[in-house]
């Protein structure tokens, strides 16, 4: 198809279209005369995929960029595909304190978790634990347990569908695990709203306390 | 104290501290003279709040007034005071899919959620599902079920610490309620890629499908 119908299919400009084609997010199209460029259905899929990634997911263009070569490593495993989406979110910067490494070390123990110190996670957890230490809200920290309790529920429950995927169709594996990690966030932070609004209306309705 | 004495034990500048008073985020300091005033220990506490909702929160200064003054309010319950914190945080604009909603209601119903239609947690979510759907990546939207009950997990452990903090200090709830709601969503989402890393080691350690 020519570009004006690819940006009709997919809801891109044009502009952006010819952008992406320069910056290496999307393949260029294939030349099929003078001045005449030919996309295919591959190019709507990819299309998608980026504007999920820069729109939604809040990426930038390099980082979008390093999420696609994943994408694209046929030889890459789950667990590094999923590394690479998840340190394409940006990362507060800094040093974590011993103390909250520490008390996320020993939750991860309880659970069984075995990473690598590089994990981004454990910047991001050990900020907020170090926040709530720092406001002297310790009553915060005891919630670090049940968080890690429900992110080892949605952690396995995503790497399962990925394992499933992965058997059949290892290129819509990698679409699934970019998109999943960098949407995710997003989808667990909705609906803990919703979880909250329901729950403190059912612990005490009228309480003004 | 004077005002360097605050800036000294809190680590916010002088500029800063007088600009949170006239933003009405900090309150006046007591004049005890001409050209002299005294901050007290409760400066110290708020002002730590302050920089947590601005600086960790990512909250804009009026977002921050409006939550500072839900803390205040000595009458608000909790789950208003929850919902003014969540109200602050930005939410994606639009309107979500009447599939989405319904896909994220039926959810909602099997785990006994009642909500309103206002709350912002249902178009964060569905804007993440819409997404999933446009990509036809069919297979994530199975994750609504579990990320649903790993958010009502984390809900009822936040809304229960509330509760009994709430029963001693209403002064300390609220100050809990507004930095748990605020930074929680950046505790999860760090515990989360640490589990995934888990996850996906412990699934195939040395796959590449």
């Amino acid at each position: 198809m020519r570009i004006s119908e690819l940006s009709e299919q997919t809801g891109v400009t044009t502009a952006s279209i010819k952008y992406y084609v320069r910056e290496g997010l999307l393949p260029a199209p294939e030349r099929v005369g003078y001045n005449q460029s030919e996309y295919g259905t591959a190019h709507v899929a990819r299309l998608r995929l980026i504007r999920s990634l820069l729109d939604v997911g809040g990426l930038s263009v390099s980082a979008t960029r390093e999420v696609l070569a994943a994408v694209d490593d046929e030889a890459l495993p789950i667990a590094r595909l999923m590394g690479t989406a998840q340190r394409s979110i940006p990362v507060p910067e800094g040093t974590p304190s011993r103390t909250a490494v520490d008390a996320i070390g020993r939750v991860g123990d309880s659970l069984g978790w075995h990473v690598h110190p590089s994990n981004p996670g454990i910047l991001i957890a050990a900020r907020v634990l170090e926040h709530y230490e720092a406001l002297d809200l310790h009553e915060l920290s005891a919630l670090l347990e049940p968080f890690a309790a429900a992110a080892d529920a949605v952690a396995r429950a995503e790497v399962a569908i990925a394992v499933a995927v992965a058997a059949g169709d290892r290129d819509r594996m990698a679409a699934i695990v970019a998109v999943g990690t960098v949407l995710g966030d997003s989808l667990l932070a909705g609906l803990r709203r919703i979880a909250q609004e329901s729950a403190a209306r059912e612990a005490r309705p009228d309480s003004t306390a």
